[in-house]
């Protein structure tokens, strides 16, 4: 059904889990964008921050890759229409929480919604990828993958056909802190050695292979501490979080089976072994950060397991419960 | 209860599971050992081939890993008599199915049988991993682990507390074979590169991580698709198997999901969809041995579940099947 405006969210997502670098990624609730598309008659993607928006510095539309999503999904479904984009984002470019990836999957399934074609999601995923291209100039689907399809999902970035979405029996309980300072993708990809050592590979394979166990056995306790078993990647990064070292401790002292950066940061989540346990773990982090000077955005969060979604039935808008 | 003579038995087992190198084993039906433990009254452990043995080549006995694990289990559990065993061996030392490993679980099981203590499994891995490291110079559990617990086992060789059972919820339908060449795991061992791209390592783990997914999941296509996914251990090693390539083709000519070496060679493995798809890419695979004027050991198999056992109630012997 063709429609002249609808409104969609897409979930923000964890990735890099553990040893899971630059191929384990899970959608969550709590952060993520949500988009209310409208046609115009010109051929432009226009667009403007929702006033719902948690985050709304100033971005260029170049940057901004729900505009890039949007125009590529635009050629791929043949459409000679512009669309108007009113972003709404809970969370903000850079945090390592997958945003930018967010933006992407929504803005795509917006377009796709506006023309009655929400169901086709290769074609979404395609066009979410150039999106998230335009920001971190790579396919990596390990935050696309996730926020369009929900749940966890493997993704090989070379080669997208062979993702799996690894389905987890029991519900996780998140506790995840965005700290405010800034890591560039750029600089913390640059920390990262080039060749490692074959054991150290086989290492880091073998534990990414007990957390994706882990998963599809739904323990948590497990998953926990093997998001902290990552040797290769996180001990380079951590030095880019100023508080990482004492929000990690005061995490695994307020009760978390495990804590992690997400993405290459400063986002950090921890798993909890209950929903009363991941308040107080948030607490305890955002507490840390403000212990440094340092302000933070701080949520318990669960996973996400539907995925970007049309939010009304009638895709004319709704309720913004953000 | 202590007994005089006890006949357990411990399965072979398949390793270096494509992408799982060094890590990821299962353990097999229809190739294994099976020893008579007898004490007797001086401190010696000695052995001898039982007549049912296929493989009855002499060995001496310091590279027995038998002999080494009875030696170091009697030691573990402070006993000063000695023990005789007869070990029948359904495969051969040097094949890639953890020949060397089955023998080491079975001696340790069969000593702490006679002294009624079989159920201290940790102590018993301890001893069989003392066997193994005779024949192989090192402690990877991926052989010793599989073939005492059962199943399919992540291990870690560094740190085997953190190894892990994954369940397989449906039955696989194996083909093996074990044509008849040499490959020494130290030749094949010496062909891997030290270091390995980055990039090609997180591939390396993301495909490990399928591949365990695939496994919780039963998926047999799944499995037998990544198997053959392996990008730095096996396309070092094949050169080491004059027919590999031909076994290779031959098995998915005949419908196999998916072939792989086993450990270092030379024994294939296929994952085939049903029981008469494995018993015809196990006469494919043969006759492709054949064809190269090569002899070979050719059975269908699945998974053992069991791990090491004591083989009769009385653990006073009994039949012996094989």
């Amino acid at each position: 059904m063709r429609r002249d405006v609808v409104t969609v969210s897409a979930p923000a997502s964890l990735s890099n889990l553990g040893p899971g670098f630059d191929c384990l990624g899970v959608a969550i609730s709590n952060f993520g964008d949500r988009i209310r598309a409208r046609r115009q008659p010109g051929p432009e993607v226009t667009w403007e921050w929702h006033r719902s928006s948690v985050w709304s510095a100033p971005v260029r539309s170049e940057d901004n890759t729900a505009v890039v999503a949007a125009r590529s999904m635009l050629r791929r479904l043949d459409i000679a229409t512009g669309v108007h984009l009113e972003i709404s984002k809970q969370g903000r470019a850079g945090s390592g929480l997958g945003s930018s990836a967010a933006s992407a999957v929504a803005a795509a399934l917006a377009v796709a919604a506006l023309e009655g074609r929400e169901l086709e999601k290769d074609v979404i995923r395609e066009a979410a990828l150039d999106g998230e291209q335009a920001a971190s100039a790579a396919r990596h689907g390990d935050n696309v993958l996730p926020s369009l399809y929900g749940g966890f999902v493997l993704a090989q970035s070379d080669r997208l056909e062979f993702s799996r979405r690894i389905d987890c029996p029991t519900r996780l309980h998140l506790a995840i802190i965005l700290p405010d300072v800034d890591v560039l993708t750029r600089e913390a990809r640059g920390l990262l050695p080039r060749e490692i050592p074959l054991d150290a590979a086989v290492r880091h394979a073998s534990l990414l292979g007990m957390l994706v166990n882990a998963i599809c056995c739904g323990n948590a306790s497990d998953i926990g501490h093997l998001v902290m078993c990552d040797e290769i990647v996180e001990p380079k990064r951590a030095v880019l979080v100023t508080a990482y070292q004492d929000i990690r401790s005061s995490a695994v002292h307020a009760g978390a089976h495990g804590v992690a950066l997400s993405g290459s940061g400063p986002a950090m989540f921890a798993v909890c072994p209950t929903s009363e346990s991941a308040s107080e773990v948030t607490r305890a982090m955002q507490h840390a950060c403000a212990h440094r000077g340092m302000e933070s955005i701080a949520r318990t969060s669960s996973v996400d397991t539907s995925g970007a979604r049309i939010d009304t039935e009638t895709g004319q808008g709704g309720d913004w419960p953000w």
